[in-house]
């Protein structure tokens, strides 16, 4: 099959190295330059939390381990309190998974090289989608001289991010049903430099949780840590002054403004503008054999539970299995795509949402401690039966949906036990009290028993 | 002001009568033909509910009257049993409102005849919207010989219908909340030719309620009626030959057949697809005070509470009102129509989809009467303390959101009440019944005693 990959960013890149092990002819096309040999980071992320789902991909065209070399292991979260004293909380006590840092950079770059590999597999930058052609399977391009391009291919796949453009087209071609949702909040990147590494208790991802925002930090393999700050956009644009945004740091970060360093944070913030937060949904993510959109295109996310790319790279590996079934048509393949992944892939739009909550507010309370603890027993004791939500969604290959549904039945599980023990201990109590309150030894003071007569 | 309405429809032509009356230079680009003088019916349904927010909108620019002249009143709904037999049910037997039926080629006609009886207001027909430049307002549209031309503009008002090219571009500019839902229901509109006028009782809006789907019926002028069949579009599908289609009428709609007439039936069915039914939601309807969109592009709705055209004309009133209030800059009346409308929008949305439900399902039960019978006979009591939500919707000017609300808080009374009832009704049947069992003059009959000793 000739197919074209539109976007060359981790999710197209990946979609790129498995059709080429195929065999397949694949054209690659990204509107910005090759980033290998650029030192350009376009306001993206730095780094990310690669985990089960994204490994098992890369497992699959052989590169788990070779990513893994480069990658930074965190166990834990480690919470900083506004006094500025921290305490860890592992990821997974039972079976000691943990979550890698990955550079974007370092990982694109590799993804781009295994591509290239193939001798089948063609990269193509600086061309930008204008139209594709749903029904003819033909896209138009903007090439770096600015004349268009026709390219005709039996299948396109649109990794080609939130705002993808062949999401655009399909959706103008079929009815889809569509949603995209801006969160109130914003994020800011900031950075502690290499030299206050020895601050930061290494192997974690650190959070600074402050119920209405909060920031987090993930290393880097040069030792320094990248730190995003999210809060209300409202809040934001209240910290303009050195003054404004110091005071803000030693109230709520105060042991961060010394990793950060006080000039370092107040440059980045004055010379930056928050980003904002999509959630996208779209309940079909084909066109008959001719279109398919994967990774963001198809579904974007909050970053709360790290699975962005990691549900990104799950995608490859469910299309790849899919289009290679000998059972399926091309035609029938892009459409299992679509029915088996749309839940899947909501769910976890709608599991990062809640994480947020989770992260900024919850992870700080004595009740997420418990919760943790008891589900950490339960997992434990019966194994499989009881996987606590974080655990299925980033140390399993459990479908999203499904880890959506225990976790609610886990929940109602816990509130019928808590109820039953509330029960329980009243019902032992008055079997305690009662037959002493009725043969007169009362176990309760003299004197309360006195003023009742 | 220089304004730019993209869209010469219902909602375009008649917020160009209310500009065009304040003074405004008014440009309107639509890209169709002018309507007046052809005999095209561009897929769009022939016919329209107008109910009390379409007739304040028209009063205020003095064409209520006029319109309602060329009106056919609908005083209730007539629902068609499988059977045949036919039972009227009132939409206001209160205050005895009703809506009109209204042809919408008509409507659009008389708009765009009085937006051009101002000097002022400009009609470009065949000139299509290409790309919106929201922060500049400039406009570039495609003419009729191919070329293109700019128009810069103070305000350019998008009405340009629920696929909307003003509210993509809006879109591109600013981070917008944005839903479309489409519903697997489609429809097709079918039609009692006039000679068969004498065999539908005047006056009414008919139904045929068959739960999974419906057909309903409106009058034209000329003794004609649109008919429409809405159902599941995987239904559409199955009926493709004469007998399919035939025979599915005759077992769901028998009296239909011989309205409708077989020949007609069957040469609709097969000359046509079915129509998508989409509904939509905007979190924000302006940029700064250079762009706003109105009616369908802004809160296209499944259109079974017949308020879409009615929405969108109190989008006009809304929009002209605020304008034009001295104590606002144009940009804060365009960010107070975001913020004031979006909720009655949303609103509104979701109850015609809910109604949905309600005309083809629920006005077929005992349930559906008997709590009509309880509305009205409150509304009649307390007045304007109970008004039902039809009412509230059709007959009034009250917020969507308001009449939401207040049905939310109605269900909650009538179901507090029923289980006070309920409860009551235990009480008196124990109170009469324990002193006889008591005492053992029982008023139960003997041989249920005797079986209990």
């Amino acid at each position: 099959m000739k197919i074209i990959i539109i976007g060359g960013g981790l999710v197209g890149s990946l979609a790129a190295v498995f059709l080429g092990q195929k065999g397949h002819e694949v054209h690659l096309y990204e509107y910005r330059q090759d980033p290998r040999g650029t030192t350009l980071n376009e306001g993206r992320s730095i780094n990310l939390a690669l985990s089960m789902r994204g490994r098992t991909a890369l497992r699959a065209v052989g590169l788990e381990k070779i990513v893994l070399q480069k990658a930074i292991p965190m166990d834990g979260r480690m919470i900083h309190k506004t006094d500025g004293t921290t305490s860890s909380i592992t990821y997974d006590p039972v079976l000691k998974n943990c979550i890698y840092s990955v550079g974007r950079k370092h990982l694109n770059e590799l993804l781009l090289d295994e591509a290239e590999n193939s001798p089948n597999v063609h990269l193509h930058f600086g061309k930008k989608l204008l139209k594709v052609n749903v029904s003819s399977g033909t896209i138009t391009l903007k090439v770096p001289d600015g004349a268009t391009e026709e390219v005709k291919g039996d299948l396109i796949i649109g990794a080609d991010g939130a705002h993808s453009a062949v999401r655009r087209d399909l959706m103008k071609a079929t009815p889809v049903t569509f949603s995209q949702t801006y969160i109130d909040h914003g994020y800011l990147e900031l950075s502690i430099p290499p030299e206050n590494n020895h601050m930061m208790a290494p192997n974690h991802l650190h959070i600074w949780p402050r119920g209405k925002f909060m920031m987090i930090a993930l290393p880097n393999l040069d030792g320094s840590w990248t730190v995003t700050l999210f809060m209300p956009l409202s809040s934001f644009t209240t910290l303009r002054a050195t003054k404004d945004i110091l005071g803000f740091f030693q109230t709520h970060f105060s042991d961060a403004v010394e990793l950060i360093g006080a000039d370092r944070l107040v440059r980045t913030f004055m010379a930056n503008e928050a980003s904002h937060l999509v959630s996208i949904k779209c309940s079909k993510y084909h066109y008959g054999s001719k279109v398919v959109i994967i990774g963001d295109a198809a579904h974007a996310m909050v970053p709360f539970f790290g699975q962005g790319m990691n549900a990104g790279f799950e995608d490859c590996t469910i299309l790849n299995d899919l289009l290679h079934n000998h059972d399926y048509s091309v035609n029938r393949a892009l459409e299992l795509f679509s029915i088996k992944r749309n839940p899947d892939a909501e769910a976890i739009c709608d599991l990062a949402m809640y994480n947020y909550i989770e992260m900024r507010d919850l992870v700080n309370r004595k009740s997420f401690i418990i919760r943790k603890t008891v589900d950490n027993m339960l997992y434990r004791i019966v194994g499989s039966k009881w996987v606590p939500l974080y655990q299925s969604v980033t140390f399993t290959n459990m479908n999203y949906n499904q880890c959506l549904k225990n976790k609610k039945r886990q929940d109602s599980v816990i509130r019928k036990a808590s109820l039953f023990a509330l029960a329980a201990g009243t019902v032992s109590v008055a079997v305690f009290l009662l037959p002493k309150i009725m043969t007169g030894h009362s176990p309760l003071p003299n004197d309360f028993c006195s003023a009742h007569g």
